[in-house]
């Protein structure tokens, strides 16, 4: 499968205009699909912002001319019903052919609390997503109105009046074992978040391939795609730090626990070593060096990119991408 | 208050494509907005679409200049998270200053019961409607994160990083007595469809202005809108049966009643008599008739229209307006 060089333009991160000029400009670049992340509250506190990920896809798309637009990751199990998010990826399917995809997970405390104030546990919440899959599928591909009484949603002579001529592809998302392989299992691809190449390797694409395998599907058609947040800066050390915004998905407790409220999670972004971040996330200071990172993880199996431009001069680090992409495509 | 023209581009009756083709064409015609339906199901089944709203207006904003958007009605308090309703239309403002609206209202069972299953009465679902304005409200005006426990909804440290410069002015829809007065009171204007004008100006308008003095507004700053749908072509009969499509709309039990399959509904909208269609919605062979129709409608109080183009050639229904929008302008 040909290595495909995504750019995450980040809802949380940037303004939705400057997000908006990232996605046109990474097109222009070379990117092979943009990414947004699907936010009701951000990962850092200070400067943040948290659009909301579907109205500006509708943007994005319009603003852009072919690449391939996805988020990265919807929750379609809380504040969002499922079915509504069948019908937004299906409307913009329609919309634009070919150029949409949804990436779908079982969420984030920081996106599910806050407005519905409920949480349930880890695999109650894998449960929902698998169910929410299913409502979405069903909508998708009925060709009459689907009736359906699940443990946590509901159809009643449900349709979907706007389709597209094909199916939105489902990257479903997977960090651990058990993810992993309900990804295989009920996506149509992987989506997996900034995982050590052993990792990724030894588990995480094996599991993934289990799944896949256990549900009747050939895994070789399957993406591997990662989400990583990248920093390029001629100055190393500014590079890192740069990076400082999404130190707090390296702190597992952020989450294990309950923890909804930016400003704690910002907290905990601020006290991880930087070697923790250079060790987890892409640092570089050159074209070169950006190249040597991507292989470490083509080699663990990832062949779909989600790249996280978390760098200094933002266009810089696109522009860099001109050099890159080239490199590292197969 | 001066009045102003607007155009309803229909996601239920046309493509999502098509309508944003629409609106395009309605801002260079010189429409003063764009008004676009949020539904799941539509009112009508042959032929029929059913695009997501926000995704849809995300694509119109990007493909339009300066033409203000909102959407005609939204039902925040079901299959929607009010939480969610506030992040979007506040996302979409900051993208596009000045250019933004929401209109909401208490629903209709075809766009909630096929995803949620549930119906509560009409009662209950303005209650609702009132709690999910003010959850929006605190949203947008908060500068920091909100805790609410309503009888309906909970915001718990709820924040929105990405607002407006300003706020988004929010269309508050009221049909009958109580519904007009609610709008009053807690909407910054009056939404309210396809009424006959003795009843606007005797009972909407005036419930509407009681509630807004109630609630310490200046009624006289307060735009009175309305949703109706017209169609305009040389053949008169022609011209009424294409307005067929939205005939379910006068049909009493599609509102009173559970009633959310559009193959139901059409089955009541094929009964409509024709004279029932020509005085509840406006027909017209030219732009003068078109002109008379709209005059009757403003000497009832109306000064926002928002017009639901189902004429048989949809381009000469927009193209007509480069005459009727200068002559009843003020």
């Amino acid at each position: 499968m040909k290595t495909q060089i995504g750019y995450f333009a980040s809802l949380e991160q940037y303004r939705p205009m400057d997000a908006l000029e990232q996605a046109i400009r990474a097109e222009k670049v070379g990117f092979d699909s943009v990414w947004v992340d699907d936010h009701f509250h951000p990962w850092y506190h200070d400067n943040a912002q948290s659009a909301q990920a579907w109205a500006w896809m509708g943007a994005a798309l319009q603003a852009t001319k072919k690449v391939f637009i996805s988020t990265c990751i919807t929750c379609p199990i809380m504040r969002y019903n499922p079915a509504i998010v069948a019908q937004t990826f299906a409307t913009l399917r329609q919309m634009y052919p070919g150029r949409v995809g949804v990436a779908v997970g079982a969420g984030e405390a920081m996106n599910e609390v806050p407005v519905t104030g409920e949480w349930p546990s880890v695999p109650v919440r894998q449960d929902m997503t698998v169910e929410a899959v299913k409502v979405m599928r069903m909508l998708w591909e009925s060709d009459k109105p689907v009736t359906f009484k699940g443990d946590y949603f509901t159809l009643d002579k449900a349709f979907l009046y706007t389709k597209p001529d094909d199916e939105v592809p489902l990257y479903f998302s997977g960090m651990g074992p058990k993810g992993a392989k309900l990804a295989g299992m009920y996506g149509d691809h992987l989506m997996t978040v900034a995982a050590a190449p052993s990792t990724l390797k030894n588990v995480t694409i094996p599991k993934f391939e289990e799944g896949a395998r256990e549900a009747g599907k050939d895994p070789s058609k399957m993406e591997h795609a990662m989400l990583i947040w990248y920093s390029v800066d001629p100055d190393y050390d500014k590079a890192v730090e740069a990076l400082r915004f999404w130190a707090g998905c390296l702190v597992p407790s952020m989450f294990k626990y309950k923890v909804y409220d930016p400003k704690e999670v910002q907290l905990h972004a601020n006290l991880v070593h930087c070697d923790t971040i250079k060790e987890n996330y892409m640092c570089a200071t050159d074209a070169e060096e950006m190249i040597k990172e991507i292989e470490r993880f083509k080699e663990a199996g990832i062949n779909h990119f989600c790249l996280g431009n978390s760098s200094p001069d933002v266009n810089f680090g696109i522009d860099i991408f001109k050099e890159v992409i080239p490199a590292v495509r197969d």
